[in-house]
């Protein structure tokens, strides 16, 4: 028996890794009559026309969210404004209106200054990614077993809410409803210093070469950037990998949740500095007892399903 | 037509992942005609058996030593001074001792005050690794595709070398030979300060709830240990399985390579305090850029083979 699709007609407003993998999880799970997208640029709008993942494509997002009733922005949150000044004219009463976006609390406040009367405006984020940007690196499971945040206001539609969160367990996500603030707190310290931490270790690494030679260091003080690539399985690899995530998106998380990520990082600094003290003054039992506790995170991320797997290379992990 | 082993018999003085992997990577390619093992722990030399990758098992490091022309430690760095001691009165002529630490200017120094005259002691280090611990956490290709830097003095003897040499490309390992020094300077900003980094992040994040309850923060504002794990893969996910690495060797890691781990972390200090500042005064120009530049360094690593693959879920990747 076929079942009427949650949405008759969804918009995507940016076709990047979240836009074109979730234009691509709604299309395989038949979640919506039709699936219309916008991207800014042309390359971007042919290339997902040619990847097939959507319905139609528009040079204009007031195009693509014509008729919709479910809109979902999928930009970086810098252009977010923009994007709701374009489209609220064209938005009927009833319809929804979301996002894909790492801070919620300046969205929430985006919406509430341009969705007209009648459209429900609700921020939501899946917590799930890679480090790969543009439409062909989307792909249609990548929500499936992850946590999706959603954050409804006190007075936001029930009904409006539970068809949105229908769609996203529809493509396999857990949904968690939240408080706008309480989400910009708690991704400030899951992703967003992780984020800043990994992006300030590669620039200090790949500054290397170039300073110490400035400084006239010895060649064996000498470290440069290939060795840095070369020899970088000990552990920076992983930064790399979070630090080759998009420049555009993560400067305007850094700009829209300033508070947030400048309480955590202050509370880093200060544990960075105590670890700093202990190895320069040879405290070897205060360094052991930091790493033994971490460990134990470890041990929940793992027992919670949220771990990952990462293989070194093709081999890794037979005996 | 079968060739004579590398080795008549390897020691392996300690048999945690890297020991009981180079165990064996060595039996599965008959690169020695036995491979005998020491632990410290009844349980460990137990499970060693009985997991099968050893031919004798001892309880003494000069046991498992006697006899051998290949002595590798395999234990904590800071454990080598007590085992070089015990087994330098049974080392043979000609016999090469080696390690696989993760520091090698302090191991120099190390086998220089102790190994007697006519052993070989080439200081070695494979840059390779999981977060696990333990015998059972070994896989015999872990050195496949990877790295093993070698520290050789300018006087050591060229045979000893080769013969070390071939034993790490016959477990599928790429061999670099390097002054000591500058490993220790590399591997400061390749390994060290990410595992620094990472360990004091993770405890940041498990301070949060206590530290929160007790400063009163609001309902909103308490981040929850539970919350930071179940959203941990927005990028905290990848800190933690650094940050669950062994502690006693870390420990003696950072206290190893003291200088050079200070040096890299004051540099770090200075561009995380840059981009600190670029938030607070919300210069996103210079974030962008900045953001921009790493991505070419991820690049780097992935047209070097290093990039490593990571799955978040059974099914990421597919489409």
């Amino acid at each position: 028996m076929q079942q009427k699709p949650l949405y008759d007609r969804v918009a995507l407003i940016g076709l990047g890794l979240i836009g074109s993998s979730l234009a691509r999880a709604i299309r395989r799970k038949a979640l919506a009559g039709h699936v219309a997208g916008h991207a800014r640029s042309q390359q971007t709008r042919d290339q997902s026309m040619k990847l097939g993942f959507l319905d139609s494509v528009h040079a204009s997002p007031e195009e693509a969210a014509e008729g919709a009733d479910l809109i979902v922005l999928c930009t970086p949150l810098g252009a977010y404004d923009a994007v709701l000044e374009r489209i609220a004219p064209v938005l009927a009463p009833g319809a929804t209106v979301s996002d894909v976006g790492s801070c919620k609390a300046s969205v929430a406040e985006s919406f509430a200054r341009h969705l007209p009367a009648g459209v429900h405006g609700i921020p939501g984020h899946p917590v799930a990614g890679t480090e790969n940007s543009g439409p062909e690196a989307g792909f249609a499971t990548l929500f499936e077993q992850r946590y999706c945040i959603v954050t409804p206001a006190p007075d936001t539609d029930p009904a409006a809410l539970k068809r949105l969160i229908a769609l996203w367990e529809g493509v396999g996500a857990m949904v968690e409803p939240m408080d706008a603030q309480h989400h910009d707190r708690v991704l400030a310290i899951t992703s967003h210093l992780p984020h800043l931490i990994a992006y300030t270790i590669v620039g200090t690494a790949s500054d290397l070469e170039s300073q110490l030679k400035r400084e006239r260091a010895s060649e064996n003080a000498l470290v440069e950037t290939r060795e840095v690539i070369k020899y970088s399985a000990g552990g920076f690899r992983d930064f790399t990998r979070i630090a080759g995530s998009d420049p555009v998106m993560w400067r305007d998380v850094f700009t829209m949740n300033r508070d947030a990520v400048l309480e955590m990082l202050g509370r880093f600094q200060e544990d960075l500095v105590a670890l700093q003290r202990a190895i320069r003054w040879g405290e070897g039992d205060k360094l052991e007892d930091w790493f033994t506790r971490t460990r134990e995170v470890r041990r929940g991320v793992v027992e919670q399903g949220q771990a990952g797997r990462f293989y070194a290379t093709e081999k890794d992990g037979e005996d």
